[in-house]
């Protein structure tokens, strides 16, 4: 460092308020040594809880932003609730093919069934100061401001609940989609069609819920209440939901499911109650993993660009990670119809 | 380093012949100077590509091990050829299990379609230091070298081609699940037991159809030759094959797969002809993916076990990082058959 003269002004210890914030007008306001200060933005050990928070307070009360690092690191961090999801890898697969083509290393974590990882993940994740963060776990707001303190962008692929404003994120529209699900069954002819719809806190559930009102509606048709059944987005959640439906003294002639388990969970309900798909009953998913076409009758469902919803998120990442203004932050993809074999006009 | 007078035996430069090598000798040997030989141990660039080759094979040669390292990296390498294979997921959920409990960061890359990231990856690793690899990929003999130069052990998961002796890798008891299936279709009483077999270069192939034809003979059955119809490991390569079988003069009454979605490919060859399944054809996979207990009927098929292979590979690989004596470096693990709906005995 320059040698400074002692009476020339020392602009790293006394600051002019509102001018910019450097990490000694942090130290001195939380109290703490530089070196300690440094610590906490490095992520390192050895700091005591309450001060760690102290200085991450300060540092996001001042929007203290570290200088840019000549080099920026070449990984990433790929970031799962767990990996039970049949999707999960339409997601991973996309992230790859991007990183590929940036030459960036991908570290893959799972919080897995007991979220045994979620203890350690931010800590180590900061230490190997990653590029950028693409997660499809919901982060708390404690790791959200960690990550913010020193600078490591991250954005959320596929959020199943609200977002703070601000935080980038890529997901898919679940609403039109919805929408474009019950209008292909309204326009085979079907009139009593029934949605077995998601768990009600997941907010791309609620999406496509709205989405089917909203195409029932603009057709004229009533909306009975008693043709939406809730049920968990799993095969058997969709079987119960599906007797539970076609059981009814008025059963519906077309069910959307909200995502392609639960349609195939209607699947062994109809075939349990002697209904043959589609002369019978329709049935429409949502997702089109691999299996909606390996299926008999093959599935018609709504695609959710999965690899291209995480190839979206990655580039904005890496892109946010290099400092660049990105022209937005949020952002859904388009869905598709893809129709196969399980739709067709009803028999009466 | 401490200074040594000029009459001293210098030991690093002249080691006696047979005595322990040291990174002096070898660049000596190499005729380049010892950073060189440092750079190529450490994976730098810098090097021209003969220059390397020759450090490489005397390092070879020579058994050099450098001394290891205090502190182990808290991350390791996951490879795959590409991320397409519906089991891709399954392994994934294997590594990352092991890598939670042991707090390791999981690279993992996907060389991809076009492999575009074989070029960098054995650079990139290398200078990531990782305390191990676990391989889907076929590694090249060159990636092999140049991990074992550096003291990195890598584990491969599911050979699919013959390894070098000596090379750590983790299977599955493929003869004996091909045997497993067959002898199950003999006890229901077929006499008339067809095969889809993988492509021929493929060593999990090979083996399934040898323990295909094992059961068989244990059985004295003859073995029809045209009663095998070879297929790529895909939907169609499985309808097309089924088709062949379903359409001989005599056909099978039960047909084995090489795999579920070529499985699935006979079912839909079956539909086409009119067969019912069980009833007019059995069928029979191999894998158990999460699809074989959703499709209709369910697939009775061959378990392999392949979170656990993951899980072992892993294992395995961690422990060889630390330098730790295990007490085999390949194994197979067992595979189980799993009875569903597709099977059942002959009409006649």
């Amino acid at each position: 460092m320059p040698h400074t003269e002692p009476d020339e002004p020392v602009t790293d210890t006394a600051p002019v308020p509102g001018g910019p914030v450097t990490i000694s007008y942090i130290a001195e306001s939380a109290g703490v040594s530089i070196p300690t200060v440094s610590k906490v933005l490095n992520g390192r050990s050895g700091v005591a809880a309450d001060t760690r928070a102290r200085v991450e307070a300060l540092v996001h009360r001042y929007g203290y932003r570290r200088p840019t690092p000549s080099v920026r690191s070449n990984m990433m961090e790929l970031v799962f609730d767990d990996l039970e999801h049949m999707w999960g890898m339409e997601i991973i697969r996309g992230v790859e093919r991007v990183a590929r083509e940036q030459r960036m290393g991908v570290v893959l974590t799972a919080f897995g069934p007991q979220r045994g990882a979620i203890r350690y993940w931010i800590d180590d994740t900061v230490s190997r100061r990653p590029a950028c963060v693409v997660t499809v776990a919901q982060l708390s707001a404690d790791q959200r401001d960690q990550l913010r303190a020193r600078d490591i962008p991250f954005v959320v692929v596929d959020p199943t609940s609200e977002l703070p404003d601000g935080v980038p994120f890529v997901g898919a529209t679940n609403w039109a989609g919805g929408r474009s699900a019950a209008r292909h069954l309204v326009e085979l002819g079907h009139r009593r069609i029934a949605m077995v719809a998601g768990p009600e806190q997941l907010l791309c559930c609620q999406a496509r819920v709205d989405g089917y009102r909203s195409a029932l509606a603009a057709a004229g048709l009533p909306t009975d209440p008693g043709l939406v059944a809730r049920a968990e987005l799993t095969l058997d959640g969709g079987q119960a939901a599906g007797l539970a439906l076609l059981n009814r003294p008025d059963p519906p002639t077309a069910i959307f499911a909200s995502n392609d388990l639960q349609a195939l969970g209607v699947y062994q309900a109809a075939r349990r109650l002697g209904l043959r798909i589609p002369a019978d009953l329709s049935v429409v998913g949502f997702d089109d993993l691999p299996l909606a076409a390996l299926v008999d009758p093959a599935l018609t469902t709504v695609r959710q660009p999965l690899t291209e919803m995480a190839v979206a998120a990655t580039e904005l990442a890496l892109a946010l990670g290099r400092g660049e203004q990105t022209p937005q932050i949020g952002l859904e993809l388009a869905t598709t119809l893809t129709v196969r074999g399980s739709t067709a006009p009803p028999r009466r």
